[in-house]
């Protein structure tokens, strides 16, 4: 995937750490252009250890001394805050804003800023910004450690950039065709018939149909079917011996 | 809001900061079930330090020696895993898990395992799950730190908590408990050696573990285990009574 041309910019971050988590959880979602307003401690051994595997884009994070020289070039700009709103901006939740985000890059970079831990963004940093970005939470503990308001933001904008289907059940089998099931459900009905079976739920359901439900929901391959039939087979078999034992 | 059902259950986790991170990214999202299988070191300071305002989470932490005891009480399991998809289960997208799972919290707690930061769950960890839930990621670097996993999956369970989304299965029964399928499974595994029952798929994988493979895809509810206990049952009368009579 060719990263999409969106910039998370933090501003003043306090601790290196954050730094780091960062920079992994942007990578982990295919993001890549990090900038670092007046950051406190950087670089420092703990942004590369937590880094981890995107040590790349922490090597590549552009410093600069104010808010405007990280935004040259952008078009769109959100700001994360956790105060939710003020009387100036319009609030995007963070999945609408990722959408947007998304869309904006195809024709210039997107911005979106990030305050410190303890303060977040100021009103100065606020004023470039097209919007603010909310990241729902309880509202018991709605203070989101830094990293991991990037991570839900960077994970938004994947989503945001691909149609996320997950996989189809991997098979190596085909899946078992109407007429195996059905021939399954037979069988089983005359096993069932043969150990003298009785339903004692009583849900005035029939049995079959009640197998059959879940049976269905685990859309068996042919192969599962043939362990099936192959159990039935041998409880046919037993009982047939010893039928022939005892008669 | 009502904390919900739903248990986040680390098993293996190797380092204490990541445990106090998962407990304030559950805090943050509304979570506060959170059990633990076998830390490494646990408690200590970093996972009180990185808890923050959650040290009330990771105090009620439930610590276990076994997944069996992490999963006691609980409906639907499912787990988080980098694998994203094995033969055996189904894959759920993170964002369909999250509905999914807040839909079964209503009639049993939900269990959602997460495994150890470098080897994540082994085969024996996910044979209690239903299904397998997928974070997207980039291809070029798809491996989420433990507690960056734990605040995505907290943040759509959150989203979904607060969407009405209608029930996936309509059940009248709640899902079997992870006991209730094991006793199952060992149930079955005593009627197979009793009816001599051999696999001649030549598969090499224990015949048990392909059988478990559709059944938890199935998702049985209570009733449904009593149909399938009540068949081996009636099998191992039939074959009792038969050797009876024969000697």
């Amino acid at each position: 995937m060719t990263p999409f041309p969106i910039r998370i910019v933090l501003v003043d971050s306090s601790h290196p750490g954050n730094i780091g988590a960062v920079a992994r959880a942007m990578k982990n979602m295919g993001l890549r252009h990090l900038h670092l307003v007046r950051p406190r401690e950087f670089p420092h051994a703990e942004a590369t250890a937590r880094a981890s595997g995107a040590d790349d884009v922490l090597a590549a994070a552009v410093v600069c001394d104010s808010v405007g020289a990280a935004l040259e070039g952008c078009g769109l700009v959100l700001a994360t805050t956790s105060r939710g709103r003020d009387h100036y901006h319009r609030v995007f939740d963070v999945r609408e804003a990722a959408q947007r985000a998304v869309a904006e890059a195809a024709s210039a970079p997107v911005a979106l800023l990030f305050g410190a831990e303890r303060t977040g963004l100021t009103n100065d940093d606020l004023r470039n910004a097209h919007g603010l970005l909310r990241i729902p939470t309880s509202d018991e503990y709605a203070s989101l450690n830094l990293a991991m308001a990037v991570q839900v933001v960077s994970y938004e904008l994947l989503r945001a950039s691909r149609e996320v289907t997950p996989p189809p059940l991997l098979r190596t089998q085909p899946l078992a065709s109407a007429q195996q099931m059905d021939l399954l459900y037979e069988h089983l009905q005359v096993v069932l018939n043969d150990i003298d079976f009785r339903d004692r739920t009583q849900s005035g359901v029939n049995l079959i149909t009640r197998i059959r439900a879940f049976l269905q929901r685990a859309e068996l391959d042919i192969n599962e079917v043939n362990i099936l039939r192959g159990i039935l087979s041998a409880v046919q078999q037993r009982r047939r011996r010893a039928g022939e034992q005892h008669s």
